[in-house]
């Protein structure tokens, strides 16, 4: 196999596959996949930091250096240094969290959760007799004399689903899969059916939906759209003020991300290949005022102190109530707020990173437009909200854009040369949140920026604009095709600082108040989805993260969609986050004593 | 007092009020108001069957006549003929049922309800802390923990209420009171605020809706209108024909009822003086297919046999699911159906004309397009529906018209006259239910008729028509000034053999199954609109009613309403009708092996 003229390296769990020419190692191939694997020694085989292991295939065997260095027991395990590690077919390599320099992507997302599949929804296949001169109950009436015959009494039928029983019943000739919500009906299939949930994060930005079997508890189809409210509002308190100036604002932000969801369950639906009926239940999590505008509460109140939510602890209520179509019946199940900006989205991010059971001190951090934190020190969590503003979304940023492709997500400046890594190779159009934040953490080292965020003119990428300001040149008008010049200007560098310094400040704040400094603190997740791209030594670098081990960093992408799922699947884990939450304590930042001076100090680049 | 010109007399429990001249008699003055007070001696002061009782005000002195024929203690308390007191002041009588001809209208409506208060709802007036950066709690939160300090624990708030809930927190200072349905805040009103419900009779043809004070039980106002389906079908059959044949039709005929009774809530809102939101309660009653065209549910499958509806138990759900306004979380019971056409007003019925605890062999009769019979023998209650047709609605007949002014209502042929009443004493312009009934009798009694219905030509008052069949002049288009005259054609005396044939069919099955004569039955309840105002002598007549003494028939007037409200103030009447009717023996007539041949026989007039 060795003659073939490509082989495909797998690796796991990042999910990336790349082709190689023979001869090629494990270390180049991740760097061709744009996979960070640690390799302190730069590949010479002797700094041990690069270890993976190969989980199937055929590759060279263990060089001396390999064998000085791993043990044997890992050896035998298939543990090898990637740098010496050459595979002689296709393989699939593991890669550690350990061995990876930016800490794995999406992990959240990739493992299989650890809990019991017991969702709020129970499927019940009923043969029914069908009525006749001696047998004249009504149709309702009839199911529910049925359910109760296999194990089911009290059970009832409300009204959406009374709308379409009856011609239902006579489709599938009295032989249907019923499914059962508590004591609710609240879907009628054929028998034998399978059904799924959706849980969906609702971000200021995006949106993310995923389609899971609720037998399995697998999530089989995923998607991120952008949140259409974007139109009405760029940020959370521009959708609130259009909601207070606008006849019908809350109604038609409602009703926007209301189709948009459909739109999406639609496609969904296709891809698996699966009816809207089968959809028989769901989880919504967002930031508070994405939950309240969505489930159609009132936000005017979180713009004014105190910030009070309209409503904090969990809700039910049926999707047909907003207009979201799955099964006639089906409910929504939101997840509890914590606070004014500390929705649902992050009561999910605790909830699927364990925050609420571990023994350890954690930090968990979700990156946007709202950044919200929470310490947990002896089992108590604390939480805090930063607003870090929509410049990680590359808005406000001159060459901004969101994470599309063309969009410059990496960068690194070397002594003569600026390397760029664009979204999908495609030819650089813009910058996106992970890219600019790069080129600050670039330019601080390679000294062409002071410590107050100053660029410095005279260098090769550097230069003055028409206000004398310094600016960064990334990509010449003349090389790219572009009808301008790709630029970091210092206003660029002054919103990263600011978005920086916020979530710094609001970190720091949890620590002081838990009376511990950032060494103590054993894990920080990093979550979300312009956290889960980021650098984190880069973060490191321009101050928005302490410099703790790099190691100490997991990037557990989509943590809140995460928890929905978890929420979606088992029952148990509603009940858990609600009761959790209960013990939260929530730090108020725009009130509190130091947040301005520890602010003002974290904007600095030093 | 006695020199007044006019005098009022206000007639009990029927509820009418006349003004008379000085001198004349309480019998006079019931003859002027309609009501129909026994009178067999015909005012000559000896049948002793005119008695009545002087509530308040001052009459002449009791006669010889009245010293001879009432007894002491009666006449001490009251008692008098009506034929021999003459009012010397605004006098109040009332007039007990065993002297009313027309036996008393309305009655059930009159009464107080014998029943403890027990509404779905309760109001629970709350003082909150407003939140503040010590107390951040969200208000849906604030007010279940409020409501718990009170001793309601477990309480919730759901969407309806959430969408408002936070600005009237904020309109009403955090002084509240708030109304629970079972655990559920469902209104959020002023403190002390008085609460309302409402209860509704849907019928083919009209819509009655009653205010009722929640704290007292009273009714406060009560409405009828027309029910605005009509445009889409007269009939049952002909509205189920227009759901399947219009896209959309079910959803149409559920608005256009809908918005009816939002109109009708606004006027009685503003009748009564109180807010919308006052409104916290419904119950809702209407035969089985006005039940599910107002809830939404398919009617399809009640046109085809064996006619079973989509739900025969009770249902709740809230108001805002079909757009009712009310307070915005305030709910709707209905209350359950018996068959495919015996539906929850005939339960109704049943409730409030206590059948379900009478110890009595009593008959129920609710007449209507489709006319439901009960009987209730040894206790148990079998139950059947009649296709009696919308005659009586004054549909189908050659100058039929509804019960609207300028309807003759009453008929009397004598020797050489024909006397008419219409209502309002507006000139005739057509000919309603009980107008064409009475025409029926009369004919028949004056031999004007053979007992096939065949209108015998050659009298003063008929004649040969242009086909050569006989007919009655009733109104001479000379007299009335109408373009037409009035008559009474052949075919119109047949559509109410029809209809009489259909009622007099299914009451003698009934009384066959029971296997019982009419002569057993102790007392025959006619509800209805159209059986409060029609003549019970001349219903017995042309053969419509069996022939048993006329003291045992009663007109309830709306009985299906009165049970609406019944059940709206007490929630242990709403529990045993859904247990009563789940013991209701429903005979279906159209497969009855006996109904063809005496629907035939209950044809003849005879």
């Amino acid at each position: 196999m060795a003659d073939k003229e490509t082989l495909t390296v797998d690796m796991q769990p990042v999910g990336r596959r790349i082709q190689i020419k023979p001869g090629q190692t494990i270390l180049d191939a991740s760097r061709s996949a744009g996979v960070g694997v640690i390799s302190l020694c730069g590949g010479e085989g002797w700094c041990n930091s690069c270890l993976v292991r190969i989980a199937s295939g055929q590759v060279n065997p263990p060089t001396q250096s390999e064998i000085d260095s791993i043990e044997e027991a890992q050896i035998e395990k298939g543990y090898r240094l990637a740098c010496q590690t050459i595979p002689l077919s296709d393989v699939r390599v593991d890669i550690p969290p350990e061995s990876l320099s930016t800490p794995q992507r999406l992990q959240v997302e990739g493992k299989d959760f650890d809990i019991a599949i017991s969702p709020a929804v129970k499927p019940i296949d009923l043969e029914l007799a069908p009525p006749d001169l001696k047998d004249l109950r009504a149709d309702a009436d009839r199911v529910i004399a049925g359910l109760e015959e296999v194990g089911y009494p009290n059970t009832h039928v409300d009204l959406p689903v009374l709308e379409v029983l009856s011609d239902l019943l006579r489709k599938y000739k009295w032989s249907v899969r019923i499914v059962l919500h508590d004591d609710e009906v609240i879907a009628v299939l054929p028998p034998g059916s399978e059904i799924f949930g959706i849980s969906v994060d609702i971000g200021t930005t995006k949106i993310a939906v995923y389609l899971v079997n609720l037998s399995t508890g697998q999530i089989v189809e995923k998607a991120g759209v952008m949140n259409p409210q974007i139109a009405y509002g760029e940020d959370i308190i521009s959708r609130i003020s259009y909601t207070r100036d606008t006849e019908d604002g809350r109604a038609k932000l409602q009703e926007v991300i209301v189709n948009t969801l459909n739109d999406k369950l639609e496609e969904l639906c296709q891809l698996a290949d699966i009816q809207r009926d089968q959809i028989v239940d769901s989880v919504i999590v967002g930031n508070t005022a994405m939950h309240h505008l969505f489930a159609g509460l009132p936000v005017g109140q979180l713009v004014f102190a105190p910030y009070v939510p309209a409503l904090n602890r969990s809700i039910d209520f049926r999707g047909g109530e907003l207009g979201l179509n799955m099964a006639p019946g089906a409910y929504i199940h939101m997840l509890p707020n914590i606070a004014g900006y500390v929705g649902a989205d992050h009561a999910a991010v605790i909830l699927s990173t364990e925050l609420w059971k571990t023994k350890e001190t954690v930090l968990a951090i979700d990156i946007g437009t709202n950044t919200e934190i929470s310490l947990v020190f002896q089992g108590n969590i604390s939480s805090c909200s930063c607003a870090s503003g929509p410049a990680f979304e590359g808005a406000h940023i001159t060459h901004g854009m969101r994470a599309a492709p063309g969009a410059i997500e990496r960068v690194q400046i070397k002594d003569d040369e600026i390397k760029l890594f664009t979204i999908d190779d495609q030819p650089p159009v813009g910058i996106c949140g992970s890219g600019i934040l790069d080129v600050v953490a670039e330019m601080k080292t390679s000294d062409l920026m002071d410590e107050k965020g100053s660029i410095k003119a005279g260098s090769p990428f550097t230069r003055q604009n028409a206000k004398g300001l310094g600016e960064l040149l990334l990509v010449p008008a003349k090389e790219s095709g572009n009808q301008k010049d790709i630029t970091v200007s210092r206003k660029d560098v002054n919103e990263i600082q600011l978005a920086k310094a916020a979530i710094r400040a609001g970190l720091e704040i949890l620590l002081v108040e838990a009376g511990i400094s950032a060494q103590e603190v054993d894990r920080v997740l990093v979550a979300g989805a312009f956290g889960t791209y980021i650098s984190v030594p880069n973060a490191i670098e321009i101050g928005m993260f302490p410099d703790i081990p790099l190691m100490r960093f997991q990037q557990v992408g989509n943590a809140a969609g995460m928890g929905a799922v978890q929420a979606l699947i088992s029952t148990k884990h509603r009940h858990l986050i609600s009761e959790v939450i209960k013990d939260v304590d929530y730090i108020e930042l725009t009130t509190y004593a130091d947040f301005q001076k520890l602010y003002m100090n974290a904007m600095y680049l030093r």
